[in-house]
């Protein structure tokens, strides 16, 4: 089975102008040429805002059956700006934190820029969503799933979450 | 006086066959090799399941003098698998998070495999007594034991955090 | 406009005695060093007390127009000494935090000891002044500005939290 995933930008100008939206189409670029599945509704814009924002991840973390999502990915809303709020939107519906991805995504942006330490990502699952939140420009975007496709870390994160395969890091390459 | 020790096995399969515990051993083992005391009774194994282990957490950061356990080492249970709740079990308790600790395991495990992002560690102290939590595999179990030990960094964590001793990295080596 | 920073030293110690303060002085003059301004009365040395600590804060954070301050730096309190509380004290105040900044802070000491493991930084904003807190030590202190300092993460921080400036990492060299 496919992974399938769906694509969230956070943004007040993306919102009013779709055609601004640069991260969120290179993230589905990015998926399908590494053959993840997002379905033809399951990439939308909301503004920097925290009730939008938590309404797009409650309605995606609540799907059951063929329309069952795996993995969000948000862009953008995640730095100091003053209007960012999607760390504070998404962190407290998350019910398990992954640290060590949250580790990934920093660690790899900092190789970048250490401008990276400006990023405030958060990840973890929801239910059996696993999310993570990447920053807004195109080229962080591209780094950090560079960093989490590496050695199929996602795809063995939603085995694991999603699939009842019982984690045995040993059997692994 | 010697570090006292105290290891928790976390894991449904060993909980109902002790003998497929591999990485509570490894640990005992390890620790031993270090110097480090173990208690008879001081090492016990639970099924993934949040009461057992904050039973025994309690019971462990409850003793007093000689009983007195300094650091508790959990395996198991910290990954991404449905029934993983070694993380959500323990953060409650923890009263001081220890974010470099967090970072010193996962970036310690990330230089082995990109699959350590998928570890999920908490650290900190209940009470005066250290908590960390392993991997549920005996490869990661070793490689973190190894960070931990690095340059004293348990032994100086305990002594500042039990042995009353004032903080002044400076002094050190 | 130049950055306004403020300075706390933690310390029971320094508290009694100030001439035993030796990291805030580091602090003030690494920071003029930099062209970063601090106010006359903008630095202050309390106990390892969490409302001793809070109370410096939300003062320093209730500052507005000519006296407001862009940035906090305190030092001490942050091991796992006993009266260690600086984490304690400062992070419930704290409405974004910045893993990113914690990452950068922890990444940067490692690289000089693996006792850095034993620091537990917090950073992030309170309403639109940054926060950090530092190591006790001058080593420390001089190792964790040098990061904060690298390619003016310090400064875009405040740019972006503090004077509405639209985050676009992609403008930025
Ligand atoms: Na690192």
């Amino acid at each position: 089975l496919p992974l399938r995933a769906a694509v969230l930008t956070v943004s007040d100008t993306a919102a009013q102008d779709n055609s601004a939206d640069q991260s969120g189409p290179t993230i589905r670029q990015s998926l399908s040429d590494r053959n993840v599945v997002i379905g033809e509704n399951d990439h939308t814009i909301v503004g920097d805002d925290v009730e939008a924002i938590r309404g797009v991840i409650r309605d995606w973390t609540g799907r059951e059956g063929d329309l069952k999502v795996d993995w969000i990915i948000t862009t953008g809303g995640t730095g100091f700006g003053v209007r960012d709020v999607t760390p504070e939107a998404i962190a407290p519906l998350i019910t398990r934190q992954a640290p060590g991805l949250v580790h990934l995504l920093i660690s790899a942006s900092l190789k970048h820029t250490p401008l990276a330490a400006l990023s405030r990502p958060v990840a973890g699952t929801v239910g059996n969503t696993l999310i993570t939140t990447l920053p807004g420009s195109v080229k962080a975007v591209k780094e950090n799933l560079d960093a989490l496709f590496t050695a199929g870390v996602i795809e063995h994160a939603v085995d694991l979450a999603l699939r009842l395969i019982d984690e045995n890091l040993e059997s692994l390459p």
